[in-house]
């Protein structure tokens, strides 16, 4: 189809069709194919753990219960960008994490899992984002998750350790990336590290602004260094955010994405800028279907956001991708499966909310009502005393990643797929090969299979390198 | 990179710049453009019930066992095919059966789960390769299922009944379509079937050659018409098939697809033939992952032979996809990930063959020697008794499609579950969106993102439609 639009639509063309000798021409196309090539922005969106069933049911949600497609899925409906498979493994498993997904991005380099830009050898890679610095453009992150996580982290700095979140922080300001908001606080705060270190007024010093509210971003210094950390750890999910009044002081990603943007976009060289939608992957983890679901979309919000600049613009690469799957969630076949599964749109609160709320005093009426004003799903008395056991110490405590309360995720989760329809393999990452979208100039260099540290070079090929 | 690409290598192209006015050259792309574009053949692969997973599982396994990328991989990776997101769903389900997914191919319109071709108002609509038998060209189907299943029936016929393969069986004899292979015999065989018909007979009598074994295939018949039913149900699993002597008498997939090929090739006004993997699907059902690999990896023997075909009959359009998601396996994060996930190629057997040797009177040591035996999977005393309870009556019988025998699927994919790193959200099809591939002359009307109902147009169009 490519060649038939081309032959078809491409006015610039028609009009070199009446000129004369071949090597003018020749000359006149390449021209046309160096302007049409250069990246001056890069918005980079990643969904981190985002299954391919993460990216159907969102756009299935949306359909059925907000009217629409997605804005990823218009995208490829609309036919406006060029796609490829992703193989997401690691250096040390087919099944990466996010430090070592996010340093093949940023390092060109495959990692272990849980280091960040250090190779095998102990190799210190050079991350995008420097490169991008170094070339003259400003910088940016913004994350859902603290903004010193895996992923922003790994377009950022080198370091053994993604824990190393403290050291993080006081790297970016070292490093002076442009703007970063996300959460974290704790990282941040004299009163909450260790170490009693300031950070924030490191940052200040640097002549960063330093914003802690959604309100802040109103009142942005227009152009200025910005850090924003909007919460202690993670910000909140979107479901307990839309629902929650005390949780609606932080900002969406989108907001923050366009706030992000407009801080660097009148740069004259040019800006990067990492969005990661992170607590997509929190979800999966905990196997929590409308969490997932409604920061999904939330992470397509951002998406819209970035494709409407970059659709005015004209100059910049827009990536739509993930790091690696999560959990593999998908709707069930069944009698019911489409009522099942819209009955999620009667969920109001993550099950990390709904569950934290549950206390060992509750009796099993108290649960059923508590569960029935949450989720609207009747319990049996044996599912109530299931999950009683859970908080009166008959049952063990569930562990796992982001399962910081030791809540009864799984058991909590296998209720809930009995009346969505919906189901998990793991509480954990999957190797499965990932969607990616590109847009803009740049796209035309993407293969539609590609090991993640390809993109690496990708970037730069499409934006700062010389032709050879 | 596709108008670069065509800038630049088109030499045809490049001629034309040296040409004159406008007007002719219009001309000269119009004829370019067309003579490119109709297909005289069509095969379509389905490899039914195959998630995402799947598909990078085989390919990760062929990469590690076999050390190569799968045939699929490769046409992507030598950037040979369109791709496509594909929306699954049918007309009752976001989650669609079989036999409404083929429905969707064979008639253009989403139909309810369980009918073939039939509307939501009792419409019959005109299967798409009586459409093509119509338009004079000869049509197939070969399947590693009954030849009478859903997915090549829903190419062929009409039904208010999947189930109804007896009556199938007799259509396609009434049909005339000219090269049907897959299993079956029990809706063929008159000492097999109720009504006690011979429809081998009713076959012989049209003149079709009959087939009963792989041998047979050596002494085809040229260019006739011919019916090729290897065994009583479905073709036995592709690992079993490897390792059991007494079921090598049934052909590959690629085997059957390289022999109907054949018998339609020379056919002047072209030909078009359905590929299925049927037992992917299965193997997903019953959650066995050796199983689903290894037919996996039959399939892609079969997408070889097509494209082997393709690239040099250039007038030829392949198809390949699947009809649906089923389970969404994938391997899960782990320390060990890789290590467990290749202790696969240790597996001997399918779970069927493995689960149905174990017997009553087994004892527990036994039912470890044999699991040690075929799995290489050294079984705790809890989990042999826990098996061995299934067998004595102490565990209800599993249930599920295609688990014909009753046995515990679930209960010893669980178990393997503890040492391959493999999860399974279900035993049953997911909504997923699923991948979609093409080569060849028609591949260019692919979009980004389409319902399984708009292939059937797309067949039409690529082929044997005038153009408007």
């Amino acid at each position: 189809m490519n060649r038939r639009r081309f032959l078809k639509g491409s006015s610039a063309l028609a009009g070199l069709f009446t000129l004369g000798p071949s090597v003018i021409l020749a000359n006149d196309v390449e021209t046309i194919s160096k302007k049409a090539k250069k990246a001056k922005n890069i918005i980079f969106l990643i969904s981190d753990g985002m299954s391919c069933g993460t990216l159907q049911m969102a756009d299935l949600y949306s359909q059925h219960i907000l009217g629409k497609n997605t804005e990823w899925i218009n995208l490829y409906k609309e036919n406006k960008v060029s796609r490829a498979l992703m193989d997401t493994a690691s250096a040390s498993s087919p099944v990466t994490d996010s430090a070592a997904a996010s340093s093949s991005f940023g390092s060109g380099h495959r990692v272990k899992n849980g280091v960040l830009n250090i190779g095998l050898n102990g190799e210190k890679y050079l991350p995008i984002w420097q490169k991008f610095k170094n070339a003259g453009k400003k910088t940016g992150c913004v994350t859902t998750v603290t903004i010193t996580h895996a992923t922003p982290a790994g377009f950022c700095v080198n370091s053994d350790s993604r824990n190393a979140e403290n050291e993080i922080a006081e790297m970016y300001a070292e490093l002076g990336f442009d703007v970063m908001m996300g959460g974290g606080d704790e990282f941040f705060n004299p009163s909450k590290r260790k170490d009693k270190k300031d950070i924030y007024k490191i940052y200040e010093k640097k002549g960063y602004q330093v914003l802690k509210e959604k309100s802040d971003l109103e009142n942005i210094k227009k152009g200025g260094k910005t850090l924003g950390i909007f919460a202690n750890g993670a910000l909140p999910y979107t479901i307990d955010q839309n629902n929650i009044p005390e949780l609606q002081k932080t900002p969406t990603l989108a907001q923050m994405s366009a706030a992000a943007i407009d801080q660097m976009k009148d740069h004259k060289n040019g800006f990067v800028l990492l969005i990661e939608g992170g607590k997509v992957d929190w979800a999966a983890h905990a196997n929590d279907i409308a969490a997932l679901i409604h920061d999904q979309l939330a992470f397509d919000e951002a998406v819209k956001t970035a494709i409407d600049f970059a659709e005015k613009d004209k100059e910049t690469l827009v990536i739509i991708t993930t790091d690696h799957g999560n959990a593999n969630p998908g709707l069930i076949y069944g009698a019911n499966a489409k009522e099942n599964f819209d009955s999620i749109a009667d969920y109001k609160y993550t099950n990390e909310y709904i569950l934290n709320s549950i206390h060992a005093d509750f009796n099993l009426q108290q649960i059923k009502d508590w569960v029935k004003e949450t989720n609207k799903i009747s319990l049996t008395d044996d599912e109530a005393k299931h999950l009683k056991d859970f908080y009166s110490g008959l049952e063990k405590q569930e562990d796992g990643l982001y399962n910081y309360k030791k809540l009864p995720f799984k058991a909590y989760s296998e209720i809930q797929k009995k009346h969505n329809n919906v189901g998990w393999i793991s509480m954990d990452h999957s190797g499965d090969y990932v969607e990616l979208a590109m847009y803009g100039p740049g796209s035309e260099l993407l293969k539609p299979f590609v090991q993640n540290k390809d993109l690496h070079y990708l970037m730069l090929q499409a934006s700062i390198e010389k032709e050879s």
